[in-house]
């Protein structure tokens, strides 16, 4: 038993890494693998299985719970955002620092690239074992479990709307949930509600293109899939729709920050602020008078 | 940084509404939007595909999930209601006063009606790609995606009964969990207990026209589809059915506040007022009692 | 404002139960109520619907929130068992006293009785629109609804054993959730506990006769269904199989009882009287020493 | 009732284990005999009853709530392992004695026989009601009722890999829980958290053989089958496959150990003694400090 404490004491000493940014985003990146690893896992569970062993309310549980387990695993460390488009509202909020951005982006993509690589090793032999896989369009298509790909119906134009809205609705409950003015959700389970979040977006706004509403989550595995064997296709499929769910998640976080301020964040922000104003003014006029009594003593001193 | 952080206050200070009773309709009118953007959104969702991206269980965990998001938007600002008959039923028990319930129920409506309109949006495509959208009624109609209909079985005298007791189930849910005197719920769970309230009402009380048990709900998206495309037939519909999600939740929620008062809650605010009068006359005997030796002491001094 | 809580304080003060028990036995009626109504209204709602707003697994939620909700409204007041073999077991060990056990048995078998009723009520339209209707065997009977019926390949030895071990996993369940010296479950979280308790044996253990496991919800309803039209038949079918989830419940929970303290209770409990012990003893210990040195001063003083 | 006291007391003096890692052992048995009750019994549900009665889902959310009610029911004693893959990581990293892990794991297997047992009786008439019941392979089997088999399409090479994965995961994600520098999990809701890993990896990583990822859970109930009427061919089939889940999840947690710590945990715990190094360095040095200014004083007395 000591040998083995020794052992690990300096195993832990050799392998600490003491820059905080690059631990944060070692942890943000086995937070997106573990979103990615679960909830791309329930697509290919669905899908692999032709619906025997899961339909799309699975998926919608898998990537909910996925979000939660992910938050849990780097949250006290990064701050659990596993979405670029969370740290760029929070950015633009004041509460995060821009030079955290690029970073985060990058190793979040990682982490799903690698989210990615686990299910697609997971799943090899039934992957291979069916006719036609490594389609990416078509009926029996499998790229889809790893990155979206937008419905049949879906324009251009309506996808990224869909995209846009989803995002936004992300970032309205997301800042109420850490609001400090608003809401009294016990320490700690802010996880939870987060991954609540995210599967109502699941049971409500995924029927268009599969609700990626974060870059990261789309980009990484889309990158893997082109590497593993479904090609440059994933790329140029549908008029360049691959960059739909990167760019329009910034302006649906851009814009769910502007309504959660103007609706709420604004006023109880502003209340809060009052309130201390109003507390430092009368500790101020009662110096004053403080004051005024100690010069009125002096006066009547001399 | 700093440019950032001071541009940030200065808007934050041209924005605020410092009227508490706007600043609480603002927030129950986001609130709504929530519930109904999330809701609706999975009715949609069901619709559109057929059947292959949702079922009436998302549905009911899309409406559940959504209440409970809705609530932790806005609860800290308003209370969370995002229901008339809830507004209606504290006031009925003096909780809230009786000036909040117009202009709850109207910025509940007016957040009902836009987040439907949101879902109009976001699903234009795949509702403009069916044939014979913007039915009312028929195989293929989508107007029940936004209001509530009742099913072929119902008859109107029913369909009131199934709105009021639905209503009344969830008064005296929300009153138990409200309730100070009864359920020691650790402090901003309230949320997600009443969201689970609205899942096993729709779990166990939608087939016969959609449990709306919610005047906002029902009325603002249903203004909505009159002027999206779907015409004065949503109002016209099966003899005036819009008017019993109006009506019906409100004497339902008067009988739900009676029943919990009745069966719980009188009996336990007795208690509590029992006890109270108990320390207080105690404490007069021993005011008494203290007085009196105060006496004898002051006579044996003469 | 002043008139309306004059009159709502005077309305309370007639109508406040002083009797403890009575009060208690009310408060379970209504949760029992609760239980039974969101319970059997989930499976009305799947029966009538023909499965298109239901299936075995939203009823199994239905009675799983249905059961968090119904303790919910009545925990702190009575306990909230809503189960006569759970204030059984209670009794068994010690906790609860006898007498409570035949009041709690009848309020909460009338509470069931009304909840049937009232779905009843709100599917009547839905009912009575079903050719064959308030048949209790046969492909078209409802009375499963209400109370529950064995399966085809069931015989009453096997259903009495499924009973049984039914109602022990719940009662070891409850006994591991209500131990003090066992599970730091944050306080109000104990009623969702119970709920998944109920879930899961839904979950595995419903497809043999639909998991009563609790004398009341079944019996209630099965005499209000006598009562409502489907005749003695509900009590004469299969052999008078009503008798099985009144009768095996109770065996079933001394099982659960004997099984927990066995493997867990008695020790968790013995040590924590072995420590009360050991503190007494050090206790008695010391003022042993002190009063021997106590004598020795009073020698040395002499 | 005090007779009655008295003959508890009575009985729980002389059941009471004393040996602490004997009354740990006993509570990981009945924990792991909930689990593999609860589990198994709704893959019993699902394949007796055709999927009338359950389905993949339910049986995910089956496993899920049971690890939940199996930790709760043992967490405090035992903490709740339930999986001799968990105690070898944890005595990996020098949490538990190595001692422990034979025991358990002897007991977790003895658990889960029992739980099977159970399932068994209670669907005794199911079963046999069945043609061609007590199969181990083809259309008709029932062996993966108790123990898991591979899909039609698995290699072993790939099932090693998907136990070895899955354990992996339920380690980093039981890791992040219960680490005291990363996540402020509300004390008492370690148990629900763990139940959703255990149901997410059931919703992502089911589809290959049924996610046994833990070898007391997947062997306990083999043996059972062996014995109950299922023969040896439980232990031949598909090439000795029943040693998959046996070897692959101790090579999966270690992975899963070492991942955790490299990505996060190292740096929580150097962080942690960092800190801890720097508080006692200060202290050191205003020691030092003073033993100067005392040896100055002194000199200066001189």
């Amino acid at each position: 038993m000591g040998r083995h404490k020794l052992l690990l004491e300096k195993m832990a000493r050799s392998c600490q890494v003491r820059n905080l940014l690059l631990r944060q985003a070692l942890a943000e990146c086995l937070g997106t693998l573990v979103l990615v690893m679960f909830g791309c896992g329930a697509v290919a569970q669905q899908v692999l299985s032709d619906g025997s062993h899961g339909m799309f309310l699975t998926v919608n549980f898998a990537f909910g719970f996925a979000a939660i387990l992910g938050i849990l695993v780097c949250g006290q460390v990064s701050g659990g955002h596993l979405n670029p488009a969370v740290t760029f509202s929070l950015c633009l909020l004041g509460r995060e620092r821009w030079r955290k951005f690029p970073m985060y982006f990058l190793f979040q993509t990682i982490g799903a690239f690698f989210g990615a690589g686990i299910i697609f090793g997971m799943y090899f032999d039934a992957l291979t074992d069916r006719p036609g896989s490594f389609n990416v369009t078509g009926p029996a298509a499998t790229a889809g479990i790893f990155a979206t790909y937008p419905g049949e119906h879906l324009t251009l134009l309506n996808g990224f709307f869909d995209q846009m809205i989803g995002t936004a609705a992300l970032i309205v409950c997301i800042l109420a949930i850490v609001d400090p003015y608003n809401n009294p959700i016990p320490q700690g389970l802010e996880a939870f509600t987060v991954g609540f979040v995210v599967l109502v977006i699941g049971l409500s706004m995924g029927f268009n293109s599969g609700y990626a509403v974060n870059p990261a989550r789309d980009f990484g595995p889309r990158l893997f899939t082109a590497m593993a064997g479904w090609g440059s296709e994933v790329f140029t499929v549908r008029g360049g729709w691959f960059l739909v769910p990167i760019v329009a998640p910034f302006i649906g976080s851009t814009i769910g920050v502007v309504i959660y301020q103007l609706m709420v964040g604004f006023h109880t922000e502003g209340e809060a602020r009052d309130q201390k104003i109003a507390i430092e003014e009368s500790v101020r006029l009662t110096n004053v008078t403080t004051n005024e009594k100690t010069k009125d003593n002096a006066k009547e001193m001399h």
